[in-house]
């Protein structure tokens, strides 16, 4: 086996981004929802995810459930693991981005800096920041998983919105508020904003 | 808005693993390629995806190039890092298996209890270790990057094969020897075993 030539052979033959991208019929990207916990991120996600599957798009949700317990399992909430936390996760939505996907990250994300690091490692127009604005004495009100409670008690610290700040987006590319939109009305937004985008198909 | 109703509802209509798996047309498994440098893992990982992607399957490939200058990109070459390394690939690969893609990886992996400690995060028939096989002699005399040069020269340390062993899969799943096929020839006995096990169709 001639191992130089078969080499150069079958690099031309690799399955390009754009092999990959023209095999889905719409464009990859990430949409990075950030918010404070409870303003309804991963609702809206598998919201958003969920019509998109609907209509033929590729597609994957990256939050706290697969991420936390498998990927990111080894960080805890220090300043440090939390940048690393999302570095990882940016990283790993590059790499569905790169396979052709739409990859729907949901993570409080609070800082400005790690958002933009994501921003960063992705293409122009591969990237959406969205915002899910929800006031924070509305989360609280909701509180699903009983956090605001335990931060509010003292039982955790580094809360975003209680005891560690929660940077606002200043241009986010799409900009929803759930408390003037129902779940579908919001995640219709999204799909509105990403055909515009020419992501997918009117 | 009512969250709590809005909550459940929402989660019975988020997009299932087995939707993603109904809409690729095939099922989702990682190919693990391990092997010596040189021995031709990422040629014929890239063979395979080539002719995965030919048939309309829904592929990726993770690499030195796409992981180690960016999610593991802060790793270095210590026992611990590559330890990590190797959990990390694992992980991501089994977020690809989970969006219901094929995903090959090409990392020499030359430690068995890595290389189970993936095929534990996988489920049953989503893990084939995949050994490409390729005496050291010969990869040795390819040296496509010069390594076992440097590496016998003493300026790399922890060399696979020089001074780092390399752990022979013991009853891999797929065992390729590029000695006795060309690449083409390689990629098919994969192809075969990918249709034996119904991870795609005949």
């Amino acid at each position: 086996m001639d191992n130089i030539s078969e080499n150069v052979v079958w690099h031309d033959h690799s399955v390009s981004r754009d092999n990959r991208i023209e095999a889905k019929g719409h464009r990859p990207c990430v949409l990075w929802f950030t918010g404070l916990s409870g303003s309804g991120k991963s609702t809206v996600a598998n919201a958003v995810d969920h019509l998109l599957h609907k209509q033929g798009a590729h597609t994957y949700v990256l939050d706290g459930d697969n991420i936390r317990h498998g990927l990111n399992g080894d960080l805890g909430f220090t300043d440090k693991d939390r940048v690393e936390n999302i570095r990882r996760i940016g990283e790993v939505s590059k790499l569905f981005v790169d396979a052709g996907l739409i990859v729907s990250t949901a993570f409080i994300s609070p800082f400005k800096a790690d958002r933009e690091l994501v921003r960063k490692l992705l293409g122009e127009g591969e990237f959406f920041e969205v915002f899910v604005d929800t006031p924070i004495e509305v989360c609280e009100q909701r509180d699903p998983k009983g956090l605001y409670k335990k931060a509010r008690a003292g039982e955790i610290r580094n809360f975003t919105g209680v005891d560690s700040a929660y940077e606002l987006p200043e241009s986010p590319d799409i900009h929803i508020k759930t408390t003037e939109h129902d779940i579908e009305g919001c995640a219709q937004l999204v799909l509105d904003a990403l055909r515009k985008a020419g992501v997918i198909g009117a």
